[in-house]
């Protein structure tokens, strides 16, 4: 895009506090951005800033024309109003799709959104790349988090699939994901689905990164997906690993909403 | 309301064309208007009209303070771009709900809508008032629309729900719908559901209202469901019928929103 236009596509990260998770994900997103020519720019505040100097770091961002993408890494520390915040990201560089306007326009068939977001456009891409049908499919969503589980439903409808969400509410999870063609788990609780919650030769999406205790790790923790992979593997057509699954199709995802974003600012979207 | 603030809530409704279902809706809603003290204004235009004469009549309610809610009778006829004219209608007095913005409030929990679809509203509206309880219940919403299935399926989940939603191109609706303890359809279809579609002691909520034609009655067609009521009033614990079940309570809430508009605008909101 620089040799084509003279521009680089640009995307802001706004970190606060120092939780080791969200430290590893920005630096991911930010290597991620280095590999493929986009400028990474990262605020990086205390976790006992006030949720003012928050909004002034995305308002900064918000104004700089050389940035397409803001996303505010989440979660943010408990005292701050997370929507609060969010909303003063700039529709036009809401990179995350987190926006209001962006889920109802996700959610309304007959419209579409500037940005969905990135981690459900991953587990689409996984699924179509692999020659997977999605029309008429019966998926279950484990999850229902803004982040995952809602706009992933919300995109699996678009392509005609049939979606049952399930949640910590839901009595029988199990039965439900066992009747199920595809089942895509975002619940953030390690070993969740278990071998015997799939019918045979299901596809299985694991976007969960629980983090788990191991002395051995460098880090002295590991990440694990929901899905009890062992058990799995021995029923499913296919399946994502944690990790190394859907993070870096995730990463992949952002870079591509960053790119679209500032080819829509320089008048070259498609 | 007049008798404590001295004003009186005031309900727009567009209707293009002469449909005679649509002009039976409209009649039945300015019915209700005089019922509850609430000032109705149609603007009725021919079906040939342009789409920016559809916009202005909802402009000019716009800026009519005595207008608190605006509707466009839906269908629009087929060559115009309902979208568009949706859009026009100002966030503060979309009574209908289907602002995009209202959507996406609606879908994250987190948020609240200014308004949730009248259909939507009515269904829950239904269960809540008939004591079934919504946490943790199977529901199947069939039917998709932004009318009903849509913002059924989002208002269900922030109830607590597990929701599957069946549309056209699910392969096996039966199979998900004799798995679930409520069945809410909307699919436009007369008698889809069978009884042999329904758990024993399932809840059928129809809202389906499908017109056939009957030489008995006087307008030379009859409304039925979605759902075959002789069949299903054996198998459910509860059934609504049309006409008279959900239709009534859907200008209930529409009322409702006009009101809960009103008393936004006059800083009488609880």
């Amino acid at each position: 895009m620089k040799r084509s236009v003279g521009h680089v596509p640009g995307l802001a990260v706004v970190l606060v506090g120092d939780r080791r998770d969200s430290e590893s994900y920005v630096r991911y997103k930010v290597k991620g951005c280095e590999e493929v020519g986009i400028k990474s720019l990262l605020a990086k505040l205390p976790g006992n800033c006030s949720e003012d100097e928050v909004m002034d770091s995305v308002s900064r961002f918000n104004e700089d024309p050389s940035v397409h993408g803001i996303l505010v890494q989440l979660p943010l520390p408990e005292f701050m109003d997370e929507e609060r915040i969010l909303s003063t990201i700039s529709l036009e560089k809401d990179v995350d799709g987190f926006h209001p306007l962006n889920v109802g326009n996700l959610a309304l068939r007959s419209r579409n959104p500037l940005f969905v977001p990135c981690a459900a456009k991953a587990c689409i891409e996984l699924l179509l790349q692999s020659g997977i049908e999605l029309m008429g499919k019966h998926v279950a969503v484990i999850g229902r988090s803004k982040v995952v589980g809602l706009p992933t439903s919300l995109l699996l409808q678009r392509h005609h699939a049939t979606v049952s969400v399930i949640h910590a509410f839901t009595t029988n999870p199990e039965a439900i994901t066992r009747e199920s063609d595809i089942v895509i788990s975002a619940a953030g609780v390690a070993n969740l689905v278990r071998g015997s919650w799939l019918k045979q030769g299901a596809v299985v999406i694991d976007v969960g990164t629980n983090p788990i205790e191991d002395p051995t790790s460098d880090y002295g923790y590991r990440l694990t997906g929901d899905v009890c992979f062992e058990e799995a593997v021995n029923v499913a057509s296919a399946i994502t690993p944690v990790p190394g699954g859907v993070g870096p199709v995730t990463i992949a995802m952002l870079l591509g909403n960053t790119l679209d974003s500032a080819k829509r600012v320089y008048g070259q979207s498609d």
